[in-house]
Order: structure tokens, then sequence, then C-alpha cells
């Protein structure tokens, strides 16, 4: 498993008029904690890869909204990855507040993707060298 | 049941570097839908609504991405509303592209909230008015 | 002198906690109506222009914000083409609410770029016969 | 004059498929680094001040976009605030790259209203106060 935390401030545009953050943001935050979760775990860049032809584009994504966030509060986006990549890349989330409360849980499959054919394709070997000693046992 | 159709038009905006719409949009098209859905169903629009006190956050989302939108195409965004609203609202949704294709199909559980007490509340008499004939069999 | 409008609905997302639309989605509007503004008095659309490996990227942006809008108003996007394009294609704005009232103008300053070499270039050839027969005198 | 210096790291859902950072995103960076410079200089919170019943809204908003900002870039904003606020607060913006390019120039001006009338007002004391040892002579 590979745990990996970031810190999301949330910013004004990001709320609505019920004066809390508007839902579609979370996914938002997933990508940001999710990109940085992809480098640690592997050492490369999600920007290195996508310039090797390689994308990871969505195939699902789950959400479960616990309580609100509001303006310029700094979330802690949690990132899961519980299983070893394969073909797809499993992820799931959970943020806290300052209180550090759970307000949202989170979960998307994404797929590895060649630029060029748009189908699916292995990891590359790179990414797969980084992440396979997080996961042995 | 109830359905309803609206159609949406992909801004440049929401295309990414991929070349597609990005998935966080989808949960924009939803609600553009869901508020016409609701308005279609119930005889009252969702901002009279909320003026009158009553909101309608989310409690859950999903979505499965099933082909890429690209921008400037028209898109055909499905409400499906299969159960009496309780406390609740459950609302599906089918997303079609101008070639009739199914690209992306999703769920959204919603809740009725006071906006005083930001607690649940049963939805408001109009409303329930307005959609049960839809649901009697 | 070209005019074009278009009519553009406010979404729920597109309001902030001010409980007005936030401010930076009025570029949005202006590109959903400068779009269409494009295809309307060209013949031809962006994307096929895009296809053909010319972009137009934004080089000046100007705004003044009058009075708000408000979600799920139905407002005017008035494009106005005052010059022939050149190099550059100058584009000004007037929003309008549902009370005709004037509640945003802008201006933008576009540039024709060739994708591969990411240099200013002329406009395409069946841009500007499109065009020009509404800026002769 | 105040100046103060924001970091901003650009998203992935911030680019478009011309493969850049989207044009209305700019308008938000401001808005960050505008609420950072709001508090360093005034030493009390932008939401501390709509909670007390004062917002902020734009007025006037202008770009010029000199070269294109990348996904994963992150990006440093420089506010300037030129001339003491009143009842408008002008505040002018520089965004450079991680090659220390100038990217990006751009302007706002911003009213004081009241939240209960949504009349123009004079900025709080506690702001001014904060405020005005910046703008000694």
């Amino acid at each position: 498993m590979f745990v990996h935390e970031t810190k999301v401030k949330v910013r004004y545009a990001e709320t609505d008029q019920m004066g809390i953050v508007h839902h579609a943001n979370y996914a938002l935050y997933y990508e940001i904690a999710r990109t940085e979760c992809f480098e640690a775990s592997s050492g490369i860049t999600y920007e290195s890869m996508e310039a090797d032809g390689v994308m990871l584009p969505l195939l699902e994504l789950q959400s479960k909204f616990l309580k609100p966030a509001f303006y310029n509060q700094v979330l802690t986006v949690k990132c899961l990855v519980k299983e070893l990549p394969t073909v797809r890349l499993n992820v799931e989330y959970e943020i806290y507040n300052e209180a550090e409360q759970l307000i949202n849980i989170g979960k998307t499959v994404l797929v590895f993707v060649d630029k060029q054919t748009r189908k699916p394709c292995q990891p590359p070997k790179n990414f797969m060298d980084g992440v396979k000693p997080h996961f042995t046992t």
C-alpha cells in the first residue's frame, strides 16, 4: 500500500451560493493529490509520462460528501493506493478539514492509455519500477 | 419514473490537454440537466425553492466514463428519477454524444436541507405535489 | 461590422458565496459567444480551423462588471467584430440580463497561431473569404 | 506600495486542448494571490471581513497574456498595491514562470460593498488600520 497526503487551500471561486465548496471541485482535489501521489510513489512525474506517450484518463469516479468544506480552509487530501497498478490504477481518497474531521471519501479508477492508438496499455516500465517496492510483502 | 433530456454543448474551456472533456465537467452536466429535470417534474424552479429556504446539496456522486467527449459536441443528458423523492432525491444520468453513443453513466444522491438549520428536511409540499403524479401506479 | 448574439444560461456552479456569478466565468461566456460568432461570420467552425493547424489563443482580455448576474438567468452575449481580422482578431462583448440591462462589457484580442511553430500567422483563407463580405463598405 | 508574492501550481484541469493553461484561470490565480495579499497587508482575513458584512466584488479586470503556462508549473503571482485603498481597491499583477519569465500582467479594480445594502461602502477600520502603515511616506 502507498499513502500520500497533499494540502489544498479552498479557492473563493470554488464556493457556490450555498456558501460551501461546490461538489464538482472534489474531483479536482483528488486530481491534485493523485498527481503528487503518482510522483511520490514512482519517482516520475505525470507530465514526463505523458510526454513519453502514455496518458491516464478516468474510467470511474465515486464520491461521498460527509461534511461541507468552506472558503480558505486548508484541506488534507490523503491518497491510498492499495494494490499494485496494472493497466488500471485504483486510488482511494480521504479528505480532512482543519479540525481533522473526515469530510469526503472517494475512489477513482484510471487506465493507462497509449496516446497514439488511444487504446489501454501496460504502465511504463519506469513507473512500475518505481512503485513495485511499495507493494512487496 | 420521470425522464427528462437536456442538451449541453461542450465549451472549449472544458477540454484538457488530452484533447477531451475533463472528467470534472460531467458533474456540471449532471447538474444542468438535474435542474431542468427538477423544474420539469415539479413545476417549481430550484431557485424558488432555495429562496423559500430549502437547499439540495449532494451526498453522493458516481460516474462511469465510457467514451470521451470533444469540444463543441452537443451532448444529450438524460435524467432518470426512478423513485418518488423523500428526504433524499436519487437521480441517474445517461449522456449520449451526437452519434447517439452512450458515453457516460452516473448517479447522484441529494438531500433536502433546511437553509437555516442546515439539517435534512422533508421536500417542500409544492415540489411533492408536482412530482407525485409521475410516480403513481 | 459583424454582430452576433448568443444565449447563455447561468449554471449553479458558476455562482460563488456572494450569491452572484463569479467573475472568472465571464471569460467563458465571451468564449462561448465568440465561437458561435466565429462560425456565423465565416461559415467555418473553430474546431475545423484547429484541425487544419491554426489555433486562436488570447493576447488580451478586458472586462467591466456593471451589475451582477444570478443563477439560472438566461444572459444574452452580444459579440461585435468592428474591424476585418488580420493576424489579430478583436472582439467586443456586451452582456444583457433578462431585464435587458447591460451588466458587463468586455474586449478580447486574439491571435492566429500556427499549431506546429506556435508563431503568429495569417488567418486561414477560408476564414477570410467568409468574413470579408461583412466588412466591405 | 505593498507587494506580495504567492506560488500557484498549475492543475491538470486548468489546461485546454491547446496544451496550455486556459486563459480564464488567470483570474483565479489573481484571486488566490490577492486574498493572500489582502491578509498580509492588513492582518485581517478576507473571510473575517465578509463575516463582518463587507464583500469585495470585482468592477474591472484586465489581462495581457505574454507567454503560455503549462501543466504542473509553479507560477509566482506578484500582487502590487500602489495606492492606499479607498472605496475602491486597485491591484496589479505580474505572473512569472519557473524560468522567471514574465508570462502575464493584469489589473483589477475591486469595490468594498455592504453585504446587506449591496451598496459601495468605506473599507472596514481594522483593514485600513492594517494597510495604512505600508503607504505612509
